[in-house]
């Protein structure tokens, strides 16, 4: 990759503006896809709090249209799984032949997604473990110090995945390369399914609340242990040691509100496909039956706006 | 039994109070147990109000305390299962050595609570498929015409039981003799598990809007066949076509909010283990997982006021 590429961010809110304003910070040619906050952006640019500094990012190179930004040499994916649906429109015109494109959404499914109108080595994925909110227009608060997890889900090993990496870390962000995208992703959904899907689940409660109820807890782990078993079945050997240690490390965080939580209490969409449906479907085709997930699941798609897809034609339990 | 039975009515809610109303009309001498609503039905009476009719009970036989009833013939037990920890403090001064005890409570487990300080002998159980609404104090509407099942857990086909059923009948209630009482308890079961369970977990909806999301059909549907295959391992079998008319007959009620919802949305206890945990523990006793009704089961614990059991012992799923 050449020494200043050429970035565009592609859903500019709290994640895709934080990443962007370090890499901008450092000294990169980044440019910001806005929607909503487009016009707050232009006017008074980014503001960045983190726990032990604040910086600004003004003038912001700030846009409407994908088209007025032109072909880049990296491609950030920030926007909500559950905007998919717009990704191609969204993404193309930014993309040229050696352009990388790089998700850092949640959940499973988006590197798959991208591949339907990208050649597949041209796609990245990353994974964000970080806690970021968008306080107000332009405005980004990182309460919890993150880490970043790249890899590759097509073929082997590349350097161009290094230079990257490399790319997150010289802006000051604590990067890694993923040896397998895919075992990550499995490993954050052990967090995830559980603390985003019950949060909602039992009544739109934080991950504390959560933990108080034996109950609960108890289903957090049989959830964990159903990913577990569904990770297994895609070869990822989890060991039980991990589901543990995320169930205490989240009893140390305290009144946590787990980002599909906030974004049902503001009534958007909620992430159900990528971070459950997905994961759930993974499994399944597998032959790791997963009901917890699933019973979990269609509980979400009842109470959350989607976009969900619909349920496959219900086979009758066979009788022993 | 006698031609004017002594009737006790244990927990002079609605349908204690709707069916001690129908037993005292017909001329029966009925003494009813009152907490909250003593004042209220001592000064105005009882006020029915069925879709084609409306009658009063004044003056009602009304006691704050067992002891002041005394021995009965029969006593009808419509307490909530919640209250159950205080229902031999509450029965054992209306019983003698003739008495019979009919539990009309939701659920399953209230005949083996009776059982544990009567004779069991003495104790039966009956199912009530009515709707009722205690609408003000000592006022109860009656908006769905209703049946009553009434059999025994212990020992075969007994003539008094036919007797009670009589009593039922005569005082203008339809009433049916259940040969297999077991059966009848899972057969309610198929209805209320699905609906009283999923109305709360999916954010306080009633049925139609429950049965508008195609994924929440699907989840009515599966819990409902974990609930048949359960049936089944105890010699029951519910055919298929019983279900699916749970669902269609369920589409012609309305805006339908089940007497769980209620109870959730008044902040009251909610029956979870009598309509979920007990069933749970019985199909899994039998080798049925029932991973869904698990799922709603803890759900509804960390969602619900109790009491509820704890969870036992958590064992970790053994990989393939």
């Amino acid at each position: 990759m050449m020494d200043k590429p050429r970035v565009a961010i592609v859903g500019s809110g709290a994640l895709g503006g934080y990443y962007g304003c370090h890499l901008a910070r450092s000294g990169h040619d980044v440019h910001f896809l806005l929607r909503s906050d487009f016009e707050a952006v232009r006017e008074a640019g980014f503001t960045i709090k983190k726990r032990d500094e604040t910086f600004q990012i003004h003038p912001v190179q700030a846009y409407r249209k994908s088209e007025d930004i032109g072909p880049c040499d990296l491609v950030i994916i920030a926007l909500k799984s559950t905007a998919n649906a717009d990704l191609e429109k969204l993404v193309a015109p930014l993309v040229g032949p050696g352009t990388l494109v790089l998700t850092l959404q949640n959940g499973m499914g988006n590197v798959e997604r991208l591949s339907e109108f990208l050649p597949a080595p041209q796609v990245l994925g990353g994974l964000c473990f970080v806690c970021l909110n968008r306080t107000a227009p332009g405005v980004i608060e990182n309460t919890l110090p993150g880490r970043i997890f790249i890899g590759e889900f097509f073929g082997s090993y590349r350097e161009r995945t290094m230079d990257i990496v490399e790319l997150f870390e010289n802006a000051g962000l604590e990067c890694y390369f993923s040896r397998s995208l895919d075992e990550s992703l499995w490993r954050k959904l052990v967090w995830n399914i559980p603390f985003n899907g019950l949060a909602i689940a039992a009544g739109g409660i934080d991950t504390q609340q959560l933990l108080q109820s034996p109950h609960l807890t108890l289903l957090v782990r049989q959830l964990m242990e159903e990913v577990q078993e569904a990770a297994r079945a895609h070869g990822h050997d989890i060991p039980p040691s991990f589901l543990q240690s995320q169930i205490d490390e989240t009893r140390t965080m305290g009144p946590y509100k787990p980002s599909s939580l906030l974004d049902f209490l503001a009534e958007r969409p909620v992430e159900v496909e990528a971070i459950f449906g997905e994961p759930l479907r993974r499994g399944q085709a597998k032959g790791i039956a997963m009901p917890h997930l699933e019973t979990l699941t269609l509980l979400l798609k009842g109470l959350c706006k989607g976009p969900h897809q619909q349920p496959t034609q219900h086979k009758t339990r066979k009788h022993k």
